[in-house]
């Protein structure tokens, strides 16, 4: 099995980390889109253009599944269920949406996310879309990722950031971890907001999906990583957050 | 006398705004390359074609002298005087470290800059060519430009974040701003540093410069913006900070 993802740089690392530790046969092509990150700000019209190249270049690879790992561009890829060579793609705001409406009880979600994300409410939306009575509570969370980034998990800084983040959440016993650097976070949350509530990590969701897939345990747990610029420090991300890349390939094309 | 800058995005704008309070006539045609910001992660190669896009760009639009209002595009175009087309080419860091140079008494200055800036050492190496017995201390500060573009300005984690900033460069009596946002905080950066530490602001070492142009009074003022991609934000950011944009043209060319 070959499983194809791609993301605006490292975000999607903790995707592929985590569909990796779920299918650790599978084959993994990652495709990093380091010249043009981020996306979260980009036009609609423009990450549309990005995500179809993306995923073009992916099914050049050939590819049995791509995973966009991306907010962002899942956002504008909601309807998108198989590229046109007919390839399915999954996103990984669709699988987190289901999750989070099948595991609340007391019929509020949390939502934390970029300003763009939070902005473009398609949590809410997709949420309300499957059901309706249920309140969604959304939160952006700026700045947690340049945290992340800057490796301040444990600082005094991130708590105190965060617990002003999760205070207009405190009601919702479910929440969605809705951006790909947060579940770095997870312990800390956890901490903070108690045994009350059930994170949701969107990662965890498509692997769920995947696991299912007949072909699952075909591979030799292959990984192939494509980046369309040599972004400074990728692979020390990539090799911080993934352990080791022995087994990886780096190629730099132009797609 | 007609100037043209260019940055990846909204950066750029306070190098806008002070030269336009220096140079109140002049007229000003700024292009933010928002279809591919940021530029502080992308690799030499790549930034050196954006660059020279850029310049090509302003160019075409008959400008008799090119600023380069972004660091990371600065510190790869140290050397550029004038585009092929013969208009002179100022540089955001060239300036400052002159100015940096002439104004220290005990010898020590200090950089506060991005990671990728510091990393480059472009401003310590530059300095040291202007004067070797200069100490230069740099302190990447990752986690202003976030702050700065959540509106935290007198925020208590900026302060916190400041002073844990600011703690190595404590020896330094002069003080580049070395990152286009960072003069956004100058009362913040002032008030924890004191009287004895003087701030050097790179967008007014250019202004200084520009204002001993022979045509510097000629000119409506007028402002023309153009961006790569229309980024959400990008006109609240710009008029927060120009303070109305009546006179403004925008444009959305694909230079």
């Amino acid at each position: 099995m070959h499983i194809g993802l791609f993301d605006s740089g490292v975000g999607g690392l903790t995707v592929l980390k985590e569909l990796r530790r779920h299918l650790p046969k599978a084959n993994f092509t990652y495709l990093g889109d380091t010249a043009r990150l981020p996306y979260g700000n980009k036009a609609p019209e423009t990450l549309r253009k990005y995500t179809q190249e993306n995923i073009d270049f992916l099914d050049q690879q050939a590819v049995d599944v791509i995973v966009i790992a991306c907010h962002s561009a899942s956002s504008i890829a909601l309807g998108m269920t198989a590229s046109e060579e007919g390839t399915p793609i999954f996103n990984v705001i669709t699988p987190s949406c289901e999750q989070a409406v099948q595991t609340t009880k007391n019929g509020v979600i949390g939502v934390m996310a970029t300003k763009a994300t939070t902005r473009s409410q398609v949590y809410s939306n997709f949420i309300n879309d499957l059901q309706e009575d249920l309140e969604v509570i959304s939160q952006a969370c700026p700045l947690l990722v340049p945290l992340v980034e800057e490796g301040l998990m444990e600082d005094e800084v991130t708590e105190f950031i965060l617990k002003r983040y999760l205070k207009p959440l405190a009601t919702a016993d479910t929440l969605i971890l809705g951006c790909t650097h947060y579940p770095i976070l997870k312990p800390q949350i956890e901490a903070l907001c108690g045994a009350g509530t059930t994170l949701i990590d969107p990662a965890e969701s498509v692997a769920q999906r995947l696991e299912k897939h007949p072909h699952v345990n075909q591979g030799s747990g292959r990984l192939e990583i494509y980046l369309t610029d040599h972004a400074p420090h990728f692979l020390e991300h990539a090799e911080a957050l993934l352990g080791g890349l022995h087994q990886a390939a780096f190629l730099f094309p132009n797609p």
